[in-house]
């Protein structure tokens, strides 16, 4: 690597400052909002320095959705115990996860992908290798089954997201965190391990 | 009502004409972007004659939103017949309304509310009043229970929305229509019609 001169290589405090300005002008502004100038300033860093330490924007944004949460320690904790209360785990890890500072990111990142398709291909791509991955797995899923099985769990994962978080839809944003797990889990159970229509477990497209 | 000099009442055509421009540019563009003039461009006439039928753009919006669906037409029709399986029927609703030419206006709606608190604003008033009601009053649910268990719905059915027409997460993109019916609307049902959580259908918060 090429030291350049005139520029000293950064510390932690530096790096994670950055980070944190980024996660918070991520989840205020969206990815296409959020700007490395105003990332830089809030952290009280040159713009250089944020280029320096982290490339693009792109790679900024990978880097701050990596730190807050990690999915590959997170979701196999979740998924590992009794297989018929797999679905309240998951419900309840996520709602753990978006409750806290680290959730705000996350909306953030979420309002990003429906706007933006490079993010909605980076969040697609993180279900499918994170998740996916993770659940086959932990649940040893039939693999011609658990794209679809993935996919359905999406689907009442992320609407919970957007109608707690976004919508607002009451009673959901004032529920207590075990109401939801009550109510949300056996669905998300039943897409896991209950039998699936055979022409989406085949996946033919009908 | 005043008839102002020099303007001549329009026609149907040239309404329907700005609708259809409304539509395409909300889809397109979302709400933020989507504005009057280019709208009155493809169209073909004047701004200020878009102004005229429709006034503001939030009606603009509005009235292009509530013209290529009629929930309230077609919800209850959707909720009307067996209980046991209304949710099987609000879900193959939902998969017709947005197959179809009319879904492209709805999925930019979708966008907009999740980039926008006016356009959240707007859906989550869309769902409390017109779906809400209307499955109050088809299916006779507890009033006590029926908001908690619409947003419930509303996460199943806004996430199937983003999964499989946002994040096109396979095989939800391919899949048939009823394959989707199948797999999905017994959870909706459960939703609708099976015990809640006490503490959710108190909405206490807890």
């Amino acid at each position: 690597m090429v030291r350049r001169s005139g520029r000293r290589p950064g510390n932690q405090d530096t790096r994670s400052s950055i980070l944190d300005a980024a996660r918070s002008a991520f989840a205020e502004k969206g990815y296409d909002k959020a700007s490395i100038r105003a990332i830089a300033a809030e952290a009280g860093v040159d713009p250089a320095l944020v280029h320096h330490y982290f490339g693009t924007k792109d790679k900024l944004f990978l880097a701050s959705m990596n730190a807050p949460i990690d999915p590959g320690t997170l979701i196999p904790q979740a998924l590992r115990g009794p297989r018929e209360e797999a679905g309240e785990r998951l419900v309840r890890l996520v709602l753990s996860v978006w409750d806290s500072p680290a959730g705000t990111t996350a909306l953030g990142m979420f309002r990003s992908a429906l706007s933006n398709e490079w993010t909605a291909r980076l969040l697609r791509e993180f279900v499918i290798t994170q998740v996916l991955r993770k659940a086959v797995a932990e649940l040893a899923l039939d693999p011609v089954e658990a794209p679809a099985r993935a996919a359905l769990v999406a689907t009442q994962i992320a609407g919970l997201m957007v109608a707690r978080y976004v919508l607002k839809l009451e009673p959901l944003p004032s529920a207590a965190p075990e109401a939801l797990v009550a109510a949300i889990g056996p669905n998300v159970q039943r897409f896991l391990t209950e039998p699936l229509p055979a022409k989406l477990s085949a996946a033919d497209g009908g």
